[in-house]
């Protein structure tokens, strides 16, 4: 007789917890930029239909099949057992599936923007079908952690951890997106492009974090049981809070401004700091765990991009790599009944740390493993074209996300990250005054793909440019675009986003500049683009009311 | 004496498929163009509205009132008795409430972008309050469906079949979208302007089905009922994993690239094929029928797109009429207990392809006649000023749901879908060299209105011009901007959104230029704009080295 | 014994209502500008993180703890005592603390795109601490107003009017935002910048409402329970329903075409309006309330516009102040048993009325209180060149919230709100006819910050020029833009935005332009821009057919 308040707790837990995949989706692709929205979706998306697929068939029974040896569950293959408890065994199943996918998904993001979504697919797959079910039968399937009295009661390390350290192996092997650091190692930031969509993500995880946790005491009757889940309730929204507020601070202490993406990755520190223990602790425990991933996971994300330059755009590995272990270590402090700071023995304390180290170690290696084959024979990274172009565009034909509105000019590829072509730069010799003592003026414009935009920058700078205006047009040439399909349609494209480069010079000769230009976009391929030259009557600098010559000796755009 | 189990599972169904408006809402948008992001929105929260109204009215007596010989309930206005069984009638009436809502506002995305507002309320108010609830009768009200023992658990036909061919019927009577075919008959893709969101809509309505399909049972008491939500729950999953997985694997293999928005449909047909027999199959028996409508789907808005030259914007005839009636017909394959693959007859396959059959016949025939009398008076479409200019604009006074963001061009006017003018193309001879030898360079620049650019830049090609650069300007002059009211205020809008064409000339004579853009651009009203002609002093083609004349025997931007 | 319906149920609401935090987030952004997305996100964000910290240590003691005298409760720091009935103490605690985070977010979009972060998270703690707690004491801790029988079910009034008429009293003590209202008075929309997103967060509001009015009952044991809950699911959707209709209508009627954005807040209306007799009223009853408030709230938003001269940007004031205060008092005319209409005494009428009023004066006179020292000590308010260029920027160093979609150029700012420089018109003498009879042409090229654009626009008008054309661009030049931090890495930023304005005259003297331009927009700093002058060869109107001087007489764009 399965009992009706347990089961519905139950269900409750899983249509919540499905609910975080679109959240990890809108956090990962608010936090990245959009030419590559469609492929974060996508592999989100792949991560819950592959996730459920595998989990059925291989995945659910090595986690919670028979155990054997403490090491691994019988394969159960499509579930046929009997799992049920106050509950039938379905429910259990649909519950365990969503937890699976949300583990798969935390990696993609640490991965954006530049790996194979092929690559992604299999990897996903091999996730959800073995290494996840494994140490998740160590920690919740009877395996040898549960035997030690390992504490993770709703995954700090089982879920988030695993992901967590999932993402450092795959982002460390995968290298940093182009642009990402200075020829010096220090990095630069690449702001995401849409941050309301990454803070609508935050409050959807936060929300399904309510079944997450409170659900996971997989049982709602009982004065225990229902104390257990209220109170959990309480301390996941409590760490969450804390952790938000004290980043906050933290990064208004340390930036001088209070971080908005930070602050987000804050509270999601908080919640997966609490997961382990939000069952044992105290209100007031949970506040100290939502204060202490609330400055760890700042120092977490700095450390990895400066420290590691381990590149990661959505901060997964600070947040369920860093704070899932933290959160699990910080059990065996907080637990009101074996925690050390109430007096209990460090036996839960060194448990902890036992189970998190050989979990953490366990991930690494095997997804090194799967990561490095991976690589060696499909290759885990898109090129550098299709990096550059979008992964949108180069992965699944899709032009833009976002069809309707124009682009920005992507600055964030710096000096060091494009490909260094050897220029010539020409001896430039004043040109002449006029023969009335004045100087010709001319404005060039150069039109010509973006992609090649920064290193005409580069070069321009070197040939003592000090100014330009940079204009994004459309182009519409005798050849058309490439064909891409959407929807089973043609797109048609005659209009190719272009940058046009204006710039005036007088005492630079234009024939500098031009042999510049062709040198730095010359391919030999058509779309290369076209250098145009004016005259120019007069130029006034407004700053100084200078003129002619004189007002060009540094250029349009100074500063803010 | 209530249930309290039975009314909290049928009152988490109610607020679960209500979560669906805005995934629906959000899919609708996303996979639309911008201009008319308001105003799908609209449509979508109408359909919530005026359905929950209406369906009070009259809509729910007509489903569930007393049935009379089996065709329909009797009218049972403001729903007076007592529906209730183990949970209270009004648990029932708000469940079968946002059912209602959702059938309803299926529509609005296939006749997305081009219906009148105005007409479209007309259409959801009798959908909701006399179509959908006399089939609805039939198959879930006692009627003569439901008599023969047709089977449709959550609404494949009852809900999603409905909307399905209601959106068909409107989208062919409606007719495409400017553009959308070219004079062959070919189609046009017309991409979406936020996939993000329309992806997010997608989640929603994936989290939304729980309660769908879940709180069907409208019963969580009992072992079989608490079995049969819990399998519902991993069914309904499943069909929609392997439907997504089976999408983006099949038009990887079909268009080359695996498709965001197709396997986003992919999704949402699994789900909507499951829905008919989700209490029925087993977890295998869900996973097949999500891999058939994973295929079926793609097929089938191939062939809406193609064969029957219907346009449907999001593919909602493909996944909720197409996949509704195929779920439907599957349960008579795969039922556990009826299916013809278990062994049993094939007395359920016939059923369900007559419910099928006479329902799909049922609103084809309704609907046509309730847009056929709405065309004839009101008219279904807007003006093609209109369309053009967006629904946001025209029918709501909203000069842009993204005020902040600089729109794109709109390039997806197809030459075909322009209406034509007779231009009268000049005969051009070349101009004559300068005595130097040399050839006089000009630049010409058009600044005009947005809507004639397309037709503009097919003149120019007639003449010869192979290349030019589109930059979307402001422009600022005499006579302010149409007023709009927002929020009560008015909007200020002097700056008026207008392209500039630029193009630079040597053979082809600047006079014949202008002559062809005076041709396509004069309306003799104000805002038909301006042509400038400047001196070019040097043009450089850097991919040969030419310059000056021979640079430009074709122009700027050939290929990406 | 605690009971498991009791607790799920109230655990449910307080996901639900949990959940409205985003909804709020997403309207609030939706409905303001860009440039100060990300600042409005965090202030939703730390109300509901500063809110759940504050509400434990004293705000929820103060609200429920044992009553002292009917004004308030004995401060219970930290939660310590049980407030348990059929659940556990904490399922209560957690229900309340998202009410709690309710009130206070309603104010962050009455004050948004203008109010100093700091204060706002000043004002949000004391709100959720001190004064909500108080006014909750009253109305459901047992004070005096719930003595007097006063009927605030889900809180009208106890959340939604408190954080109402905070926000009249925030807004007006902090002015309107620049370029709101005209110098004679009248308003001008500044309009929001994703209208999308804003419907998204009004279709969360109204899911998240099932369980702010639904779980109220704080039961569902019992048929009187479970009736209640029931019958406010069907009173709560119906009367958002009627609303949304209703203010869809009455805008078509008022304003010539339904505002998509006042028919959202027509909805929010109807949920806020219901709230307070939600269990009491009828389906009838409710639907009436709905079609009041949906007229009601288009009026409040005018009249706070237009009378009050208060700039409320999302209606905060309308929707929850107006609306809450409204939706109270009619509980004493819709109530079944307590309601004139249904022929009771004025009683309730009375009381609540009285009810209203108090809890009005309470708030406006310490929320007054509260923001008058925080004005007086750290200022309410951003600087004006904080908020030109946007909270995002100045407030938390987010270039964008938006890093790859280019923005338009604001403009929104009316002169009116320009600081008014005292520019001097030179006298213009048209210029001089070239020896062959014909004008001199000149192209005038303008590139500078986009702070002054507007000041410069008003000026040239003065001037005469009739037409311009405006592009925004990057600049480049020598010395680098401020150095942000975004998540501990630099932001590159040697591109800044720019606009580009371009003009031709021939009877206007450029000189006489340059002039202008120059005192316009000369500051003495960097950046200031550059002017630079062309020659034109030929300029054709289209309209006419009129070329050179002619075509000036007036310019490029004119009218739609």
């Amino acid at each position: 007789m399965y009992v009706s308040a347990d089961t519905i707790w139950v269900l409750i837990g899983a249509f919540l917890v499905f609910f975080m995949q679109p959240g990890f989706a809108m956090v990962e692709a608010g936090f990245t930029r959009a030419k590559n929205a469609g492929n974060i979706v996508m592999k989100n998306f792949m991560d819950l239909a592959l996730g459920s697929i595998v989990f059925w068939v291989i995945g659910f029974g090595l986690m919670f099949g028979e155990d054997i040896s403490g090491m691994i569950g019988s394969p159960d293959f499509f579930v046929q057992n009997d799992y049920g408890d106050t509950y039938p065994s379905m429910a259990f199943f649909i519950f365990q599936t969503v937890f699976c996918a949300t583990a798969a998904t935390i990696v993609s993001g640490a991965m954006a923007e530049r790996t194979k979504f092929l690559v992604y697919c299999f990897y996903s797959v091999i996730l959800s079908a073995i290494i996840y079910p494994i140490s998740g039968h160590w920690i919740w399937g009877g395996g040898w952690l549960a035997e030690m009295g390992f504490h993770d009661f709703a995954g700090s390390t089982a879920v988030h951890m695993v992901g967590g350290v999932a993402a450092l192996v795959g982002a460390k092997i995968l290298g940093p997106r182009i642009g990402k650091y200075n020829a010096d190692g220090t990095p630069n930031a690449i702001p995401g492009h849409n941050l309301t969509m990454g803070a609508l993500g935050v409050f959807i995880l936060w929300f399904g974090w309510f079944g997450f946790n409170g659900a996971s005491t997989v049982c709602a009757t009982g004065d225990e049981a229902l104390v257990s889940m209220s109170t959990i309730f309480v301390t996941t929204n409590m760490a969450a809070a804390a952790a938000a507020a004290t980043t906050m601070l933290f990064t208004w202490l340390r930036y001088g401004k209070p971080d908005v993406s930070m602050t987000l990755n804050g509270a999601l520190a908080g919640l997966v700091g609490i997961t382990a223990g939000c069952d044992a602790v105290s209100v007031a425990g949970s506040f100290a765990i939502g204060v202490i991933c609330g400055i760890v996971v700042v120092l977490a994300v700095e450390f990895v991009d400066r420290a590691l330059k381990v590149d990661d755009p959505v901060g997964a590995v600070a947040v369920h790599g860093v704070c899932g272990a933290l959160g699990t270590i910080l059990v065996g402090v907080f637990s009101l009944e074996e925690g050390i700071l109430y007096g209990a023995s460090s036996d839960l304390l060194v448990t902890q740390t036992i189970g998190v180290a050989t979990v953490a170690i366990y991930v690494a290696v095997t997804m090194g493993m799967v990561f490095k084959v991976l690589d060696s024979t499909f290759g885990l990274r898109v090129s550098e074209k299709e990096e550059i172009s979008g992964l949108d565009l180069e992965e699944h034909g899709l032009e833009s996300s976002y069809a309707d509105f124009m682009p920005t000019t992507d600055e964030h590829f710096t000096p060091a990250a494009i490909p260094v072509i050897d220029i010539k730069i020409p001896e430039v010799t004043a040109a002449a005054p006029l023969p009335d003592g004045s100087h010709k003026l001319s404005k060039i414009v150069i039109i010509t793909s973006q992609i090649r935009f920064d290193a005409l920058k580069l070069a321009l700078d070197k040939l003592g440019i000090t100014g330009m205006t940079v204009t994004k047009v459309l182009g519409y040439g005798i050849q058309k675009g490439n064909t891409e399909i959407y929807r089973g349609a043609e797109v048609q494209s005659h209009l190719l986003p272009k940058v046009k480069v204006e710039l005036v010079v007088s005492e630079i000769p234009v024939a500098a500049v031009v042999e510049v230009a062709k040198q730095v976009l010359y391919t030999g391929k058509y779309g290369d683009g076209k250098i145009f030259v004016y005259n120019v009557e007069e130029v006034v600098k407004i700053r100084t009311g200078e003129t002619g010559y004189d007002a060009l000796q540094d250029f349009p755009i100074e500063e803010k």
